[in-house]
């Protein structure tokens, strides 16, 4: 019944499993991998590339715009389709497949489904893993039940993403990352943009981030409805889409992307299988392998899951990060060497508790790490909230004419060291990295001080912050 | 004798002297800062803000014209320069001077001199200091003794920043961060700039940052001369100015700047008094105490150095972060507190020595902090050099096309930390301070693997490294 057997073998061939099967092979192991779409997958072809190639040319026709002197246009909607498709590999897989192959990792294609102890069937090919099976899937967008809307075709983050032309009119329900991105993108590339934005506009970050991203989105001309929610859809014949709101107000419109949440990857892969619940999110344990409803490991611990199936942190970077520990402690395990799973441990993805980074590429962009001021207190902690105008900084004001931006440092007061970071303003993203290493390297604000940063750079909000803390 | 007296008396008010006589306000000292010039120094009139509203437009413009799709033309150089005026106050103190008031410090106008111990003379006034005399009076351009060159009135980095208008051809001698900075800047601005390096371009920091900058100089129409000499120069009736080299080639232009180095402002302030020859730069002690050749303290110590004039590092902020660390001393000698001058403590620059980072302006940006390589095996650690090409982080590529840079990091492989940290390419500024975090937090290698990256941002050639370090 077994055709081939690995040492290790990953279902889904996103930057998660191709990342994990990498660090398996470089530890001396064998590694297959299933992929029932693009090599790739939704990062590459669907979400971050696309969509930061769809949103680049809007940031820097911006940034031109803020200064004095230098004579821009407007943006060449036609080019910027191209680059976006230039950098979604004109959604082909090839590159990906080869350096799979160059990796030394097996490929299967197809939908790859648990078929037993440490078995993945794909095809009919049955795949034995010797070590370990891990379920890398990645999440889609969660379609509601909403009356009319799945009968609409509405776009999800894939259609918003690799869009082939822009629709005049675009409702885009939900307020989160996706919701906002696509606002920014599509308002500066032509389209009527109406966000229903039930719960706020990235309402989990510090309060200031939403209200900035709204008034920014607002002054491009995006109607921004908070607490509006769609009681029903309908398409007409002429491809027209209306859509009621609960308050009984009507939108029409030619395209509507639903971007309310994501949903795990876990319906067709036989989780049932080992007691699980098909579309279910995995819980894992410190070294991410997958645990039933009562907390034990599935079989002897042979189920790994990582990336977004987990629901640690919904972002690829943190997925990948994932899967460094996963590929090592797998090899570890297979060798017999030391698990390395104290915090901050080699083989444990610590930071995803505390210390994830992310970046919203908005107008202003929106870069943050670790926790707000709210889940700082919601977790218990002494903390102090530091707050600068990042408007007030030289390099701000030499940067672009008109900055507009905030800056939050959040301190644990009992060991004095940063425990978030949160900053909006245009061309931020680049920022954030300094505040994680200081999160993650937990670096006292005493030593904090003795990190200059240059002048005349915006990073010289670092010493406005701690200025502001007190010395 | 003496008609005033205060706590300290600072001689420059620089952004350094400001900084420090700030903290000693805050400290609940009385301070009393000297300027000769205008108020807010070199970095605010002549060099930091002019020179970077100068360069902002050719880095927006260049941004802008790397991502297809967006419609750029040229640059406006009145509007360049109207935007420069404004970034340079219009060379007026008034907000500085206003600064000074709210802040409490007592400004004298006038040339400040040393007339005895704890006493500086302005004007015929003599201030008396209780606790200290600061020396904050930064350096000036070095112009050499080349024959006629200072009968041709060269340009040094002042009038560089501070021109109101552009020369149609500039000769530029040297090959430092101003060197490169204003080629940068007037290429961009319609010169015909040649560029006259004996000792090479940016030649103390990596080898890859002079090279990189030099084929952009070159590609912009900058003609760039290695191991050129001046023998002589002269100007016509006409203003032409002709440049002979040492080889006999000879050169005509509009201008010719002068930037080959810095002379400390020690000329005329008195520091014969104290035994220190007049022009010389001040050597200091760990908390910034002048000392004499002898090594000893300047009378028991109540004379401090900080900025240029101790040649630390000739930079704005690592000038006011010792300001910092000496007013802060300075009050808490003077209280009779406790002197936190153990490595990395309140009252010592400890960073000067192996941290200050660095961002030269030109196209491509570089950014660099601590040491060389070639500086640290000069210092004795055991390293390792971990480069990457920048072109290949798909944060990069997103952010220009044709992106081309490159990062180096020097690792201690004794305590596994990084001491050197260096970038050249497109706006790789703000990218800086997360280095600067990490060689000053001595954040290990194995920590560093938990700072995440977000994707896709520049900031992942930090992954990048750590993968080519290995894990």
């Amino acid at each position: 019944m077994t055709d081939h057997t690995y040492d290790v073998v990953v279902i889904g061939a996103g930057p998660v499993g191709e990342n994990l099967a990498d660090r398996v092979i470089q530890g001396g192991l064998t590694a297959a991998i299933v992929e029932r779409e693009l090599v790739g997958g939704e990062c590459s072809y669907w979400a971050c590339m696309p969509t930061k190639a769809l949103l680049r040319g809007t940031a820097a026709l911006r940034a031109a715009r803020q200064v004095p002197g230098v004579d821009v246009g407007g943006l060449d909607v036609a080019a910027v389709l191209r680059r976006r498709d230039s950098f979604a590999s004109n959604w082909n897989d090839d590159g990906q497949v080869s350096w799979l192959d160059s990796a030394g990792i097996a490929l299967y294609r197809g939908q790859g489904r648990i078929a037993g102890d440490r078995v993945v069937e794909v095809g009919g090919t049955m795949l034995t893993a010797r070590h370990a099976v891990v379920v890398a899937t990645g999440s889609s967008a969660l379609v509601p039940d909403i009356s009319g809307l799945r009968d609409v075709e509405p776009w999800t983050s894939r259609e918003a993403a690799a869009a082939s032309a822009v629709p005049g009119r675009l409702v885009i329900v939900g307020g989160g990352v996706v919701a906002s991105e696509m606002a920014t993108a599509y308002s500066s590339l032509g389209s009527t943009v109406t966000v229903l934005a039930r719960d706020g506009v990235l309402h989990l970050a510090e309060p200031f981030v939403g209200e900035r991203v709204v008034k920014s989105l607002e002054e491009a001309g995006v109607s921004v409805r908070i607490g509006a929610e769609v009681a029903s859809v309908s398409r007409d014949g002429d491809g027209t889409v209306h859509v009621t709101q609960t308050d009984g107000e009507q939108l029409d419109a030619d395209e509507i992307l639903v971007a309310i949440g994501r949903t795990p990857n876990t319906q067709d892969i036989g989780v049932d299988l080992v007691g699980l619940k098909p579309g279910g999110w995995l819980t894992v344990d410190d070294t991410l392998r997958v645990v039933g409803d009562d907390g034990e490991l599935i079989g002897d611990g042979w189920l790994y899951g990582a990336g977004d199936v987990n629901r640690r942190a919904l972002l690829t970077h943190q997925g990948k990060y994932q899967a460094r520990a996963v590929g090592d402690v797998i090899v570890a395990r297979a060798k017999g060497e030391v698990v390395q799973d104290q915090r901050w441990g080699r083989h444990v993805a610590t930071a995803d508790e505390r210390a994830v980074p992310q970046v919203v590429f908005t107008e202003p962009e929106v870069a943050s790490v670790g926790l707000t001021a709210a889940a700082a207190e919601a977790a218990g902690l002494r903390t102090r909230v530091v707050d600068y105008d990042l408007a007030a900084v030289a390099g701000s004001a030499l940067h672009a004419e008109g900055y507009q931006g905030h800056a939050r440092m959040v301190v644990d007061e009992d060991r004095r060291v940063i425990v978030g970071f949160t900053l909006v303003g245009p061309d931020v993203a680049e920022l954030i990295h300094a505040a994680t290493i200081a999160v993650v390297g937990e670096v006292p604000l005493d030593r904090l001080w003795h990190a200059v940063p240059a002048f005349p750079t915006v990073s010289e909000v670092w010493l406005r912050l701690l200025e502001a803390y007190g010395r």
